[in-house]
């Protein structure tokens, strides 16, 4: 057919009209304190926060024409109109268009005459931002994320009730993995009735399956592979999906199959002082990057500085990395209703490898654990 | 983790190092006739389609440096290097950056001085083409598709071969149609045992499953609900899933519960000699446009004009939707190697639809149907 769907397409329940209203009002008010006439947004983690409306990105122009100053309007092709009144965009105005219509000029149509300066969504295809380019001579752009990271770096209520919905989901599918890891099996193995079980729990959505055994977890992204889960091994099982709110999960847990060796229990203890000295330097005020320092520091000093290769964590909302990301260099100060992971990593090259991830939510006074498993390497 | 992950990665397989150095030197050779002097490609299907690489666009960038004369450097994120090296594109310059690196100024280095105009992918995210234009200022950016395209529109044997095992895989799984669909099974049901059967008939993953059953057949882009199938219902089945080789299969056919009403028979029987017209309109030479002229004059014919509301078929390739389209105001000529689907619908809104879908190959004298199940409408 003339579209590609996800195959379990987010519907963006239990978000209030309401709520949907005072985000795009915030991006307008956003939008014109940054000199910005307009925020255009195609189908994307983006358009899903300011409209509810999960549509896939194709080549078909979809897009939410938010002007700082007057209403919005999603312009849709008319193949989508049903699927876009059917979603909580259904308040908006909608414009669909025509198979021989051009839909770029109907949107910079709604920018308006006299624009300076637009925002155009960070995921959308450069294609069509050139074509806005083209179609809005003189119109400078600007990446939208400098207007909306800020907005959905900061959750409200519903939203960290959603990421704790989320949390407890991916928390169940760890619960199971004691069963599912079992000497002889291999990774595809396992990783195939970990998918099923991230379905199972309320997810719509496999968003990614990390199964790691042995020196495959010496390797931050090593996805699967065939190996065959062995006796001594420990292994890195990193998880996460959509739920149908259409906020995500993420957890990792490490595990071992029977003892492990003493380097890969000194590594682990290190590992484990350093995540919970983290979680506990979370706080408003707190630069992110303190937070990599605080899970940096006992690593460095037990020797193992080289063996921690990647940031600490990244923000997690209806996408699974946006705002804030802890890494050094990023002075950003921690502000209430911020949610990230928190997941440092000692990866020892050829030999193996552990991760323990979870993720946290930045309150009025201090932190908030989201997941709930258990932080002890459990020999299996 | 610190990365988002296909949960099924696209393996590249049975894709000859030459076959994509080929590739890339008829990429070169097009931009050096536009008077485009570097292609930066990030992830995606021109990215596959340059160098076997199947990464996921996110936050860090990982980008192709094709200069039009020069040799490419794939830049990738430190994290990512063993993925990179794991894949066909080992066999290109890979510089990968630490996560405290500006790669957007690794890759404009690349470029060099003295370039007056780059391509970017189509589907690059703004954001990054726009960190782009501010680390190359004065350079003009412009849309890769318009060199790329034409070039992934001609498929070569090896490609024509990789549609037609995908075709031969989603066969397959109509063939099983006529037992999953029964009176008193949801379209979600008949969903997930679609999808399992994608995946079992050798897809690495789902792309789409549409489930249409009675008057939701009428919406083209009908996904699947909790409707409940009924006796007389036609049944819309449009799927799709993308194979170990990175291509892509797509197919639609309809089926009857029982007897279907009169006014849906009739309209079938003008659907099913629309499509074949159109199958057979297809030759080297013959503009794009004419094929769905060719499907849409006997559906007007009869008088359901306004009931075929879209384009008649698309490209598919490393993507489900690509070049070329096959839609009124195309008016692009058929080439040898070119592969797109042919799939006009009659949909009687808030009744019942319908629709029969083929891949075809353009071949040096004619056409070539590489999906093969039958058109006659069964009934169950």
């Amino acid at each position: 057919m003339g579209v590609i769907m996800p195959a379990h397409p987010i519907r963006c329940r239990d978000v209030t009209s309401a709520a949907l209203r005072a985000r795009r009002d915030r991006a307008r008010s956003a939008a014109r304190s940054l000199g910005v006439d307009a925020v255009l947004v195609t189908p994307g983690p983006d358009l899903r926060y300011l409209t509810g409306y999960d549509a896939i990105a194709m080549e078909r122009l979809t897009c939410l024409v938010l002007p700082s100053d007057g209403e919005p309007t999603l312009v849709v092709p008319e193949l989508e109109r049903p699927a876009a009144l059917a979603s909580p965009a259904a308040d908006l105005e909608v414009a669909a268009w025509t198979e021989t219509e051009d839909p770029v000029a109907v949107c910079a149509g709604l920018v308006g005459d006299g624009a300076a300066r637009v925002a155009v969504a960070d995921d959308m295809w450069a294609e069509k931002a050139l074509r806005f380019a083209a179609a809005l001579p003189g119109v400078e752009q600007v990446a939208a994320g400098v207007l909306l990271d800020p907005l959905r770096a900061r959750k409200d209520a519903a939203e960290v009730e959603a990421l704790a919905e989320a949390a407890a989901a991916i928390d169940e599918v760890h619960a199971q993995l004691g069963d599912l890891l079992r000497v002889g099996r291999t990774e595809r193995d396992v990783a195939a009735d970990v998918e099923r079980a991230i379905l199972a729990t309320g997810h719509v959505r496999v968003d990614f399956v990390i199964v790691a055994s042995g020196p495959n977890g010496a390797s931050p992204h090593h996805l699967v592979s065939d190996r065959t889960l062995e006796r001594g091994d420990t292994v890195v099982v990193d998880i996460g999906g959509t739920m149908p709110t259409g906020y995500c999960s993420d957890s990792t847990r490490t595990y071992a199959l029977g003892r492990p060796r003493p380097q890969a229990l000194a590594e682990y203890a290190v590992l484990q002082a350093a995540q919970q000295a983290a979680v506990e330097a979370v706080r408003p005020g707190v630069p992110a990057e303190q937070v990599d320092r605080a899970a940096r520091d006992p690593i460095v000093e037990a020797g193992y500085g080289d063996l921690f290769v990647h940031r600490t964590g990244h923000g997690i909302g209806v996408e699974t990395h946006e705002h804030p990301y802890l890494v050094a260099g990023n002075d950003e100060p921690l502000a209430p209703g911020m949610v990230f992971s928190v997941e440092p990593g000692i990866y020892r090259p050829g030999s193996h490898g552990a991760r323990i991830e979870d993720i946290v939510v930045v309150t009025d006074v201090g932190v908030r654990r989201l997941n709930h498993r258990p932080h002890d390497l459990v020999e299996l």
